[in-house]
């Protein structure tokens, strides 16, 4: 009887990456999600699942409609950023992307987006701190040709991380128990302590002219996460 | 108001695939699915689509359990075709692979697979034509390192197919329509009948030491379907 429970399985799951988009009573909010797969072809219909604490759960569950925008492999990362760790609770998230409003009035988000899709939840599953909502689309549109970004790409080409209220999420402690060596202080790691970001110097942040080899203590001021846009004071050295 | 549809807009989903599994009343039985995605991390629960017309659908709906088995980016075509293409009412498909058995009963696929994990079904939610399945984990194994084997690659650089139980089937007509030109009849391709494999000779079929060039006509008469299996007879020229 195997009943050992070793969670690294879940990592080998695939994933693509997606803006999910809601409206209820006028307010639009989004939230990135990896957690779609298409159900059924007729009609076609798509399971999402979304974090119970979300706004963006808060909302499908008022009105009944979501969007779905499919993220091409050139989204930049403050892009995820802001719909990955900001809370719309907080800040108006559709104010700062475009966008298109079709059958459901759920903005349909086209920044950086290869095609989207939106519908009616028709039927819906409890998986405990999420909820997983089945979707009849209403509509579809490809809006260019392009590779989609997928889960894998994200975290291991941009060095992008899950937030804490994902499935996904793995604690930051374990993940980089098995990475960190002693190192020259010049060369150690920075974590983001609002997304979990970690600057490698190894790396740099090409996406914002910081070239690879460039200690945290050499980059300037005004650099800022490229995921969650925290200042450089929001870091904190990795043990 | 945008109402149209277009359903290219679902291929930019990605997804990994997956044998599930289930046993019911001492029977095994097993397929191929692309839809699993993680639902939540305390307790670890994962969603299976599976289309209610399959044996394995059955299976799970009786004794409420089944295993998920990632597939790596190495696994061979006709493995694939065994649990895709061909259906355990006709075939024991657990008798050609290896797996094991363990807190669930399930026969958790060992073969090509990088992991897995098996749990009992605490949800579902009805998507139509398929159900999708909520599903607490019991067990999970890491078995080895690698690359899993995504949709993406499976169709562009396996040149895989999709059986018609899959929510991602697509009506080979419309697909290869724009593909289709005036082709030298020695180069033109041929659809297998029984899971729609395409055998393009531009491409050949290097995993069975066809190279790229060889007419269908060319091929031998032992070659079958690397996918299901199927033999030249099986196979008609795509219009």
């Amino acid at each position: 009887m195997e009943t050992t429970m070793d969670r690294k399985a879940l990592y080998d799951i695939s994933y693509g990456l997606y803006v999910i988009t809601s409206i209820a009573d006028g307010r639009m909010n989004g939230q990135i999600a990896n957690t779609v797969f298409q159900v059924s072809s007729t009609p076609a219909k798509i399971a999402v699942s979304i974090n119970k604490e979300n706004l963006t759960h808060e909302y499908i569950l008022k009105s009944g409609v979501l969007a779905v925008s499919t993220l091409g492999q050139e989204t930049p990362l403050p892009f995820i950023g802001l719909f990955g760790f900001k809370s719309g609770r907080e800040i108006d998230k559709l104010s700062q992307c475009a966008y298109v409003q079709g059958a459901t009035g759920c903005p349909c988000v086209t920044d950086h987006a290869l095609s989207y899709m939106e519908g009616k939840v028709v039927a819906s599953a409890d998986g405990g701190t999420h909820t997983v909502f089945i979707v009849e689309l209403a509509a579809a549109a490809v809006l260019k040709k392009g590779t989609p970004l997928t889960y894998a790409y994200y975290q291991e080409v941009k060095n992008g991380k899950a937030p804490k209220t994902a499935p996904t999420y793995k604690e930051a402690a374990a993940e980089n128990a098995s990475k960190t060596t002693e190192k020259e202080s010049s060369m150690k790691k920075y974590e983001c302590g609002i997304c979990g970001y970690i600057y490698d110097p190894e790396a740099g942040d090409p996406e914002n002219n910081i070239p690879a080899g460039t200690p945290f203590d050499k980059l300037p001021d005004e650099w800022t996460c490229p995921i969650c846009g925290a200042g450089k004071e929001d870091f904190s050295e990795v043990a």
